[in-house]
């Protein structure tokens, strides 16, 4: 953490981006929906996805390649199944309604799944899951993304990070909450090695000549070139398993284009030459009604069981706990309600920026103290 | 492949093999189905899976810890669930029934899914999602598997290399059909490095230590003495995604037992001290009809048009070909249809000994001339 953070309150962090979105034209409840999805990023850890993104969403609300008015409509329905049509609206939104949607049939008819089309960037894949296993469901969810990773024996970017996220309640504090993407990592790790002055280990990313380059600072460029591009998990080639990496990266593309009927690959780059286009990403969302199967509590206490049965297996080495999915971002949100969500300079600085942009209301962070602060920030900001 | 390999006849090869599992009081239609999903391995080209692994399957019927005579009852099913508990039947014989039912659940109800207890190995995972695949629809397998992988920062094997296989219908000539263990690799990889004389590279195996051994021969007894595992996708720690193929493997396991209320971990051992008992595996299938979704023509278009596309994408140097998941297999089995299926000596040796044993009839292999070629052999294995 940059010793400039400030801890902020999650609440009134949530209530600035929820007002941000307001501002953009975004209706409340609907705004509302967005903020909660954005703030559970920044609970659990995952600093990429919460407010550190948050003004990418309002740029291309700008843009016009994200519409702030839910313009989803039903493709097709029956009573396990739907397809939706995003419309280019707020992903997070209409991810939340497909995903509430296929729990909603998974209570009157076992298992939801729900398809959806022409969405744009819906936060953390983990976010759904969660809303599944609190409806004592298994939730799993899938997203496409633009392209970024090299297939086996490939070197072009042609496929997304494409994550899956897989939630289970258990009977531990928390549930088993699986987030992942399907390559080895994601542009925002190598950003934090280039920050932080650290080569990128090999193994992470591959260039056009098939080399792993480590000079982190020179493959953020590469990536904007695309000359470089993420590996699959696994790595490259089939020594140590990446063509696995690589078949589970297009089966999330399958499930997330095909059964949507939706777009793939290159047409994700939400770029036509020069020109901002939208995204035109695909989701699936499934749930799985536990009691349809086998009684809750013998549910939890299997899921509980395993987890236990891991967790106090042998250690290697050098390390005294073993973790398990969803077991660090739990104990990231009992801290962060304690003692709140750090907020660098440079965060602090867009948020300063965006409040006298969209001409928001008053907020309880140190950094916007008043106006005269606030003017003298973003003044030096574009100094 | 073995100078001393001989390719024979695979429906020759079939026959052989569902003659010796009736001849072990399976009945006939059982056996067929026994017989096919084995044959389909060695017609895949994963020679580990098929009459390689056999003889395994005779002598668990022998040690009485898989029944020849199917066992399965239903524990609970609704229009679009099943949960079967396989009563420690043949698993290839149960999971294409498990497969089979989700597929007439999805045909009338649009998805399927199918949980199963204490089953026992099921061959290829692979094999069951084109059973879907045949009948235009998605198919997901699952099933976890005696215990042989550590957990990120762990070094004991708790967990099986726990198998996803997916498959989507296309309208190129093979389907996409992705079959892998979330496990770097499996055992049979490292007998096949032993018996090549080459080391393990590191990345796929742990010991106690913390260490990645590459001797490849002591490796083999490091597994038996426990004292060794094989590593997740991603391999050890997390700087290269270790604890996302860890994350996978759960996922499996949470799917395979916690749903069917089976299970899991080290209880999968198949040993209890010094005897053997039944593995008690959990399987998981899901069958998604496509038409429920989008039109059949549309999905096989957009899922070919990915495949094309990441087909013709940039190769790495020395590299002239990307393949998909099933490609391989296609190759595969156009080539041993014309070839036949190699049998190596040892396996020759395996062969006449079961011919002896259990009293099977004739077969058109050139290993099995007359019985007294035949007695030679078997002299010859046991001197």
């Amino acid at each position: 953490m940059s010793p400039e953070s400030i801890h902020v309150d999650d609440q009134e962090l949530r209530r600035f981006m929820k007002e941000g979105f307001i501002a953009m034209g975004v209706p409340a409840p609907d705004a509302d929906i967005c903020a909660d999805v954005l703030i559970e990023s920044d609970m659990r850890g995952i600093k990429s996805h919460g407010i550190g993104r948050f003004k990418m969403y309002i740029d291309r609300m700008k843009d016009g390649i994200i519409s702030p008015v839910c313009r989803q409509t039903m493709v097709k329905e029956t009573e396990n199944t739907a397809v939706i049509d995003a419309g280019d609206s707020l992903g997070h939104l209409v991810a939340t309604h497909a995903m509430q949607l296929a729990i909603d049939k998974a209570k009157e008819h076992n298992i939801g799944m729900v398809a959806v089309r022409n969405s744009t960037h819906f936060g953390i894949c983990g976010y759904y899951p969660s809303m599944a296993v609190n409806n004592n469901m298994v939730g799993i969810a899938f997203s496409n993304a633009r392209p970024s990773v090299a297939p086996t024996y490939g070197v072009e970017p042609v496929l997304g990070t494409n994550p899956i996220s897989f939630g289970a309640p258990s009977d531990e504090v928390y549930p088993f909450l699986l987030d992942i993407a399907t390559s080895t990592t994601q542009r925002g790790k190598i950003e934090v090695y280039a920050r932080e002055g650290t080569p990128t280990p090999k193994g992470l990313t591959i260039d056009l000549a098939g080399n792993e380059p480590t000079d982190s600072k020179a493959l953020l460029k590469m990536f904007v070139e695309g000359t470089a591009s993420l590996l699959p998990l696994g790595g490259a080639g089939e020594e140590l398993g990446g063509h696995k990496g690589y078949g589970l990266n297009v089966m999330v593309e399958i499930l997330c284009a095909a059964l949507s009927g939706g777009s793939f690959g290159k047409a994700l780059s939400g770029m036509e030459g020069d020109r901002h286009i939208p995204h035109r990403l695909g989701h699936f969302f499934v749930a799985v009604n536990i009691e349809s199967f086998v009684p809750i509590g013998i549910f939890r206490a299997i899921t509980g069981s395993i987890m236990r049965e891991i967790r106090s297996s042998t250690k290697a080495p050098g390390h005294d706990r073993i973790y398990l999915a969803g077991e660090k971002e739990f104990e990231m949100i009992e801290r962060r309600r304690k003692e709140g969500v750090p907020v660098n300079k440079s965060m602090q600085d867009v948020m300063i920026e965006l409040k006298k942009e969209l001409k928001l209301g008053s907020f309880n962070f140190p950094f916007f103290a008043d106006d005269t602060s606030t003017l003298q920030n973003s003044q030096r900001l574009s100094a």
